[in-house]
C-alpha cells in the first residue's frame, strides 16, 4: 500500500491469511448418517483456504478496517456447514434433514398443475427432474453470503465502533485447486498467463449497473425523495428548457432518444456524469461495497444505502484445468492502481520485474507489487505527482497484491 | 420457414424489406435553420434501411404475424426525426429546440450542489461537461422504442383484430455501413466470417434474466398473487420438509446456499427448471417478446405480462471494419433451428453448401437457408422425425435467414 496522504490512517486496507474452517460439530442428522465413511481422519475435521483481499474505504478508514479484520471469519462461518458436502466427490444433497429422520422426498411431486389438481396441457409442462447443483456453486453462495453478513455486522456495529464510511471488497480465496475471487466495487483483479490477461472482475459503478439503479428508482419513486428522477440525461435541464426536446435514456434502453421535456424531468437524474466522474444521486461513484448505512445525499435525508449492493461477483478460475509457469500471477489492484495503469502496462511491468530476478527468488513477486505502486504514485516534481509519460500519478491510496498461480 | 405441424397456421412469421425513412417535414425550428446546408437534395429527403426479421409466435400466431407485418414501420417511424442528424457527421445535438429560439443552455450549470446553494466538497464533485452520444446509440434507442411502440399497438388492437399469444422477435436492420442485431426472445443471430462464429444476439429466458425476475417479484410481492415465491429452489419442497435445509438463491445470489425451509417456502417457485424445460410462473419459457397482453397463470388470475419485456437487447457490427468474403454471412433463425443444430454445426453447413456452389450463383445463401431448415427437421423415420445422428428433429417451426455480408 502506498498511501496518498489524502488521509493519515490508509483509506486502503488489505489482509492476507491461510485459514482453517473446522467442521461445524453435529451430534445427529445427515452428518451423523454419513460418519462410518472414514474418508476423514479422527482429529479436527475441516479444510485450510488461502484469503487475499483489498479494501478501498471511503469518506473514512472504519469500515475498510473492519472488513479486513472480519471478512474472512465471515467466509469461513458460511463454509463450516459445507466441510464434508465440498469433500465428498457426490453431487451436493438438495435438502439436509435437520433431524434424524431421512430425506424421502417424492421428486415427481413437482408440478404447479398437479399442485391445482388440472389436466396437464401444453401450456403447463410436467418437469420431474432435480436442478442439478455443483460445488463450486456452493463456495459461491458462501463467499455471497458472506459479503451480506459483513455488511450487516458494520450496520450492528458502526454506532459503537465510530465506524465511518464505507468501502469497496475484492477478495481471492484459493479453495481446494479452485480460485474464487469476489468482487464488490471498483477494484480490479487480472491472471497474468503466459503474458495474456484473463479478467477476473469487472467493475460496479453507476455507469455499469445503471439498469439496475433505474429499474428500483422507477419501482420505489419514495427512495428518490422527490429530488431525483430516474431517467438519465446527457446533462442538467434548465427550467427554460421545458418544452424542448432532450436526448433521455431510462431503464430498458441502452441507446438514447429524445423526449419532450416535462416538469419532472427538471429533477436532477439519478445517475450523472461520465466515466470516473459517474455519480449516483451526486453522491457515489461505486454501487457496490460494504458499509455506508448512514451515507446520506449531501444537505438532505435522501439514504444512499437502498441503492448500494454489498454481494460481489464471483469469478472462478480453475487451476488444475491449466498449465501454469512461475511468471504466471493474479493480480489484486484497488483503482489507485488502475486508474493510471491499464491491463496490458500491468502485465508489462509484470514480466519485466520477473525476469530480472531468479525464478527460485521469492522476493520477485513482491518486487513487483512495489513497482507497480511506485511507478502508479509518480515522482513528485513541480507540478506534482508525475508519471514516466508525464501525467499525474494517481492521486488516491494505491494497493496491490501479486499472487503466484 | 417449415411448419411442423403444431399448428395450420405458422406460429413463425417473417419479414424481409427495404424501407425509405422519409424525414418528418418541420417547417420550422432546429432543421429549418440548417437548411442552407444543402447536404441534401431537393427531393425527398430520407434514407434506406434493409431490414429481415423473424417472429416466433407461441399460444397462436396472432401477435406473429402482426409483428411481422408492422415492426419495420415502427423502426422507420421512429428513425424520421433522426434523417438529418444521421446524416450530419458532427454529435447528435443534446436538446433541439421546439420552436425557433436556438439553443442556450448554460452548461456550467449542472451541479447538485450548485443548485443547493452549498459550498462544494469532496462528495459532490462539481460535473461540468456534456455526455458525448453517438450517432449510433439514437439508432438503438429508435429500435428500443419501435419494439416498445408495437407492443403497445399489438395490446391497443388484439380483441378487435383477434390476436392471440405473443412471439419473440429477432431482427436485423442494415443502416448507413451497420448492422443492428435486435433480439427479444430466444431466438439467435450468428456472424460466420471466415469460419470464424461472432455471435450477435443472447436468448432471453427465465434462467438469463432471473435476477431481473426475482427483483421485480420482491419489490412487487402483489404481482406474485400468494402462489408464488420470489426465491429459486432446485426442486419443488414438500409440506413435510418444513424444517429442512434446502439448497436456494435469490435475486442477488449467482451461487446456491442452504437455508431453514419456512412456510412461504412452500410455494411454487417464480423460476422453476432448466435449460429449455425452465418456466417462469410455470407457464412460459421465454421471458422477452411483443403480445402475450392476456396471458394468465393456469387457472388463476395472475398475469404474466409484468414480467416480460419487449425490449430488445440490440448489437452492433460495423461493416466497414473489416474485409468480407463472399462467404460471411449473418445467419438468423429461430429456436427451432437452434435446438438441434448448434452453432459450429451451421457454421459448417454454411461453409460446406456456399462452397459446392459458384462465387457469384445467386442462389448459393437460399441453398444454406433451406439444407439448415431440411436438416433440422430430419427425416421421417417409425419413431418420428430423426436427424442424420438419429436424434430426434426439432418439433417445432424452423426460420432461416442466411444474409450474405
Amino acid at each position: 500500500v502506498i498511501n496518498a496522504g489524502k488521509s493519515q490512517h490508509n483509506e486502503d486496507q488489505a489482509c492476507c491469511e491461510v485459514v482453517f474452517v473446522e467442521q461445524r460439530p453435529s451430534p445427529r442428522g445427515w452428518l451423523s448418517s454419513r460418519e462410518g465413511s472414514g474418508e476423514l481422519d479422527g482429529g479436527r475435521k475441516g479444510l485450510y483456504f488461502h484469503y487475499w483481499a483489498l479494501f478501498d474505504g471511503h469518506a473514512g478508514s472504519g469500515a475498510a478496517v473492519m472488513a479486513s479484520e472480519r471478512l474472512h471469519l465471515h467466509i469461513c462461518e458460511q463454509l463450516r456447514d459445507l466441510v464434508e458436502i465440498l469433500q465428498d466427490p457426490s453431487p451436493p444433497p438438495i435438502c439436509l434433514p435437520h433431524n434424524t429422520e431421512t430425506d424421502s422426498a417424492d421428486p415427481n411431486h413437482m408440478s404447479y398443475a398437479e399442485d391445482h389438481g388440472e389436466v396437464l396441457n401444453d401450456a403447463v409442462p410436467q418437469i420431474h427432474l432435480e436442478k442439478a447443483v455443483s460445488h463450486e456453486s456452493l463456495v459461491i453462495g458462501a463467499i455471497e453470503n458472506a459479503f451480506k453478513h459483513m455488511d450487516d455486522q458494520i450496520e450492528r456495529e458502526r454506532a459503537s465502533q465510530h465506524l465511518a464510511g464505507g468501502c469497496c471488497a475484492l477478495a481471492a480465496i484459493y479453495l481446494m485447486g479452485k480460485f474464487y475471487v469476489a468482487n464488490a466495487g471498483d477494484s480490479r483483479a487480472i491472471i497474468i498467463r503466459n503474458g495474456e490477461i484473463i479478467p477476473m472482475s469487472r467493475e460496479f459503478t453507476p455507469e455499469t449497473e445503471r439498469q439496475r439503479l433505474q429499474f428500483l428508482a422507477l419501482l420505489r419513486p419514495e427512495l428518490l425523495g422527490k429530488e431525483f428522477t430516474h431517467l438519465e440525461f446527457p446533462r442538467r435541464i434548465q427550467p427554460k428548457e421545458l418544452g424542448k426536446k432532450m436526448l433521455y435514456r431510462d431503464q430498458n434502453m441502452n441507446g438514447w432518444a429524445y423526449k419532450k421535456i416535462e416538469e419532472d424531468d427538471l429533477k436532477f437524474p439519478l445517475i450523472f456524469g461520465e466515466g470516473k466522474k459517474a455519480r449516483m444521486m451526486a453522491t457515489i461513484g461505486v454501487t457496490r461495497g460494504l458499509g455506508d448505512h448512514d451515507l446520506k445525499v449531501f444537505s438532505s435525508n435522501i439514504h444512499i444505502k437502498p441503492f448500494l449492493s454489498c454481494f460481489p461477483e464471483v469469478r472462478v478460475y480453475d487451476l488444475t484445468q491449466y498449465e501454469h509457469c512461475p511468471d504466471d500471477v493474479l493480480v489484486l489492484g484497488t483503482d489507485g492502481l488502475w486508474d493510471v495503469t491499464n491491463d496490458k502496462e500491468v502485465a508489462g511491468v509484470v514480466m519485466e520485474v520477473l525476469t530480472s530476478y531468479e525464478p527460485n527468488d521469492p522476493c520477485r513477486y513482491t518486487m513487483v507489487a512495489q513497482e507497480l505502486v511506485v511507478r502508479s504514485r509518480g515522482v513528485l516534481k513541480e507540478r506534482g505527482w508525475r508519471l514516466a509519460n508525464d501525467k499525474l500519478g494517481s492521486g488516491d491510496d494505491i494497493s496491490v497484491f501479486v499472487i503466484p498461480l
